[in-house]
């Protein structure tokens, strides 16, 4: 087992390891002082571990409650965010007690932001099931609910208590969901880190990967904890991927859409001589490698369209993450107007 | 002009005079970077003063939009909380932008925690207009929402970047809900201000008194921001207060419940020789010559199954609020079984 703590407003560990579900309830108990958890989980992933979990939580001494909701990302809604409260409270549950995510990026944003709200703050665990969950949302403690105007429009910087990645969770993972998270790790390599980029075009260890991820998002979460600089590294791949996920009425995963965006960032960081062709090459080798897509058919109009008005509701600049090489990224603030000439 | 310095995990200044409802749009210009801002109030408010509001702020050179909501705690509800994060969103606020609560302790409730949320947190002024939100709801950082399961059930801990109390905007308020705020300006007498106590006897100087009242508050946030301690102070009366208000389904106002509250526990005090049957009186004797009800036609009983009910959900412990003498009170813990001993 690998653990890395992070030291944000709240310092917690994060721990990366096989067979860790069973050690949740011990690992609870130890972390707050109330005898009573939640479990918040959508349908599919319950359907595979809240057993386990709950068994574990209950061996701790805790009396626990199951929160399930429909998978999907309309479960990230403000109505869900509301009846999981009510859950709580019907629940009885106290400031001393505990929230546990089980699952996947929505289920640990849904119930991290419920835990920072629920009588104005109580302790949560992330027990991130998915690729995209462990090496992204899970760590960082940014949380939310998606509004209709918006995703992630209403939300906290609430760390949790621990993050607890079993790596076994993986394997139950339907293959397009693995390689959503997959387009994250490959963000990390051509963000930060040679070693991981080029450990992905072989045969790679999937925990060393998702520890060696962790590290550089905590590493990056450290610097700017409440997303005023730096952590818009995060970024790369995500302001033309956001419009293309916007335009394609949630067809394409987020991982395909974040593929899509560094492949075009990259032939847009060749076109202003900021890396070269070769960087941008490899970028595109291993992104297919992992079976994502590095175009779309979505029309340069439509994406322009739906990016600016995405960015023009919040401000009239906007940072683009370009690649300069693989492992070394900038932040390269642009107007709006600036922006055609960024998307080929 | 009085100005207090609150210094919680962000620093702001409580600005307390007359006539300050028109500074409001060259205080938010120093301390906001965007140029739009969303005045939040309820139609009985808004019909005073939004006009001076938003004249202010334009001036100042903002762009404002204004969110009006039905007067009252209903409005402090989940549904209209989500329908205001929403008209945010459609106005296109960003980060960068601000939040002004115009009202009583529902708007400044929720305009707190929605400006905690939106986007992860933007700025919000807070410009009470009732003596109860001056001397207690708009200082501290305290937001919330309630569920159906119960009052404040969903919040957050935000302080606000201004608190600007008009003292002239008290001459519009009914007469009731003027001794509404009076209840909690003698609690802050009891708790720890004998002058206070007995200026509140003769006449009185209403910018002195909300100054005096929010002094102490300031004290208090600063020794708990995060309610863990000392903040429980401030609940004296509100035990009993609590459950004679949800057994009353808002027939008795909040200040009243608290009166009673408060006479009931000094009652009580005297019982367990904790404080003198003449200290008892003399809180008797303020609370009735502001018009504040001392005694209650609910039973014993009914008080009672409220109290424990509220109380069980959260823990078998509760700590009361009890007065030694007028300006000293102690956190007295007991177990719920202790409780009927205590209500007399």
């Amino acid at each position: 087992m690998n653990t890395i703590h992070v030291s944000a407003s709240r310092g917690y560990d994060v721990k990366i390891g096989h067979g860790l579900l069973p050690t949740l309830g011990a690992e609870a108990a130890k972390l707050c002082k109330g005898r009573t958890a939640c479990i918040v989980s959508d349908d599919s992933v319950a359907a595979l571990y809240e057993k386990t979990a709950r068994a574990s939580l209950e061996a701790a001494g805790f009396s626990v409650f199951t929160y399930v909701f429909p998978h999907g990302e309309q479960s990230k809604s403000g109505e869900n965010f509301l009846m999981l409260l009510r859950f709580l409270a019907q629940s009885h549950l106290t400031r001393a007690d505990l929230l546990v995510a089980l699952g996947g990026g929505v289920t640990g944003d849904l119930t991290g932001f419920a835990a920072s709200c629920y009588l104005r703050g109580i302790a949560y665990i992330q027990v991130p099931t998915t690729l995209l969950a462990m090496v992204d949302s899970s760590v960082g403690g940014k949380t939310a609910i998606d509004l209709p105007e918006g995703k992630n429009l209403c939300g906290a910087f609430y760390q949790p208590y621990l993050v607890l990645c079993d790596i076994d969770a993986l394997s139950t993972l339907p293959g397009e969901i693995f390689r959503d998270g997959c387009a994250e790790v490959i963000k990390y390599g051509v963000l930060g880190s040679r070693p991981l980029f080029d450990a992905l075009k072989g045969d790679y260890d999937l925990m060393e990967v998702v520890t060696r991820c962790v590290q550089m998002k905590r590493d990056i979460v450290e610097e700017d904890e409440f997303d005023n600089g730096a952590r818009q590294l995060l970024n790369l791949g995500h302001t033309l991927g956001h419009a293309i996920e916007a335009n394609s009425d949630l067809t394409l995963s987020h991982g395909q859409c974040v593929a899509i965006g560094m492949a075009k960032i990259a032939e847009a960081a060749v076109k202003h001589h900021i890396c070269s062709a070769q960087t941008r090459d490899e970028i595109l080798e291993v992104l297919q490698k992992f079976g994502l897509p590095t175009e779309t058919d979505q029309s340069r109009e439509s994406i322009l369209a739906t990016a600016l008005g995405d960015k023009k509701r919040r401000s009239n600049t906007l940072t683009l993450i370009v690649p300069q090489k693989v492992g070394e990224c900038i932040l390269h603030p642009i107007s709006i107007e600036e922006l055609p000439d960024w998307l080929l």
